[in-house]
């Protein structure tokens, strides 16, 4: 069967990324963004293998310095041996577009770095869009033997935001100036952020952003973790190991306290509703694209049938074909 | 059977509505504003008998005098010895809220005028929302007798203009100023309008707005229907009965030039596909709130299976219990 031809190359896929093949990593990571069979495939596979690993999200406003961010973080990283998976995530663009080669070309220290794998992700045909694919994502870098994932957006929309709070760990990067941690909290940053990063800190402002962010953090005192304020450089790595280190700490707090048991138990939770809706999105699509569809018209052009009474007819003649049967 | 009954109460309501019981038909919209078996139901018996009526999509900015324009042109139709139903669309408000309460004190004077019947529309529970609500809506009061049904919207949301643009004659209110036209261009108006209305045109500015709109129209030259720019005073009634004749015009243009028919086509497409989503996103709701949901986590906890798998299993179990069968 196909389908078993094609699980057969997913698992042979896997077996060569572990070994260290970055063409077949890649080759993985493509079936996801490309949704479909293929990624269901890579998705079953990746699930079974996972659970090990840690993922960072790092997100706040365009130009916060998060790509620079991410790269010293790396940097630091490997100087301490680990090897780290990175997605970018961009939604607004179905290729790499401009804006993201731009910040790539900052991470190209890397790209020779066998410890470090870097991907930019968008969503090519995945119906689940970026909410299904990037923990997906993750989780392949994580079967294949990555420890630490490390999830970048390149703006806040509603989409990063969902994206990046689905982390172990979230990361907010903001700069000096009020502006920016009043825009945070509208975002909805505050209530997600894990580690707070005041990055380009040598600009005039930035005891007063830290100030600002620690008084709003305050209100939320009394819980059991408290996000520390970092003041970064990114550009000549200042603060980056004070960063590391609360990653750490974060890491280790979400183990001790059971809170990472709990964080990954509504993630499913979210995850399995956002996959069920995938589903359904997919078969109304199936279903307008399909040959019933004309009959389908006709019926209602004549007015033989109501909408209700012929939609109900078009999901009930589908559901023998494209659905799966019980387990 | 109890879907049996339900019928038999549509059918009566349909009755009593038909013969001017205004309760009746209170009754039935309401049956489809909060959506489920009752509202199909509704539908399916308007979907026979409906079809001889005319509807008349009314949009554009808040403050842009609609309330105020409709009940003028009920007015000046009433004269010209015609019934009308009018529907108010509010999606942003799950109950008639403070705003559109105060639009409606501004018809009042139609309030106990048996040829006029005004309904605010929003969506309790309907899952298709307004986009499907609102074609039943106005299919019920054809249904029932109505010839002309005027639809108006509160604001010019997506979902405002929409549902606008899936009357057969839709008007767009502009006010004196270049910035209105400017914003109509932008929200995607000038697309989907037939004929403009320059409201509040003893303003400074009318003669410029009108100017300004007939240059933007006339890029679009060459269509078989020019969209005519009407200037009135809807406080005063000022320019209603133009506005009025527009829109006879407008209707005798669809008809002869067959476009009424296929426009008709375009929206049973639009609406079938609009409730195949909603049927869908039915389902999953009942899958996420049903019991099958607590054992599908847990199988996703315990790692036995992954999203995708879970998800289908879920898809496949409810099929056998909530699927109509085919016809």
């Amino acid at each position: 069967m196909a389908a078993g031809d094609r699980g057969g190359d997913v698992a042979a896929l896997f077996d060569r990324a572990r070994a260290g093949d970055r063409g077949a990593l890649a080759r993985l990571l493509s079936f996801v963004e490309r949704g479909g069979d293929a990624a269901r495939s890579v998705a079953a596979t990746a699930f079974g293998a996972a659970g090990a690993a840690t993922t960072v999200g790092i997100t706040g406003a365009p130009g916060a310095g998060k790509s620079t961010l991410t790269s010293a973080l790396c940097r630091t990283m490997r100087a301490d041996g680990h090897d780290i998976g990175v997605l970018a995530i961009d939604p607004s663009s179905p290729f790499t577009g401009g804006a993201i080669l731009g910040d790539r070309v900052r991470m190209g220290e890397h790209v020779l770095d066998d410890g470090v794998f870097i991907r930019s992700m968008a969503t090519r045909g995945h119906l689940g869009g970026l909410a299904v694919a990037t923990p997906e994502a993750a989780r392949v870098l994580d079967a294949v033997g990555y420890r630490w994932v490390l999830v970048e957006t390149v703006g806040v929309g509603q989409v990063e935001v969902e994206v990046v709070a689905a982390a172990d760990t979230t990361v907010v990067v903001v700069n000096p100036g009020w502006g920016d941690a009043v825009q945070a909290n509208k975002a909805g940053l505050m209530e997600i952020a894990d580690v707070f990063v005041v990055n380009k800190a040598d600009r005039p402002g930035a005891a007063e952003t830290r100030h600002d962010l620690e008084a709003m953090l305050s209100m939320g005192a009394g819980r059991s973790w408290a996000p520390p304020v970092i003041e970064t450089v990114a550009a000549t790595g200042q603060g980056v190991p004070e960063l590391w280190s609360a990653l750490g700490r974060h890491r280790e707090y979400l183990v001790e306290s059971g809170e990472l048991e709990r964080r990954r138990g509504r993630r499913a939770d979210d995850e399995l509703r956002n996959v069920v809706v995938a589903r359904l999105v997919e078969r109304a699509q199936a279903l307008c694209d399909g040959p019933a569809w004309e009959s389908a018209r006709e019926r209602l052009a004549s007015r033989l049938a109501d909408p209700w009474q012929v939609a109900d007819d078009l999901l009930a003649g589908s559901s023998g074909t494209d659905e799966v049967t019980s387990p």
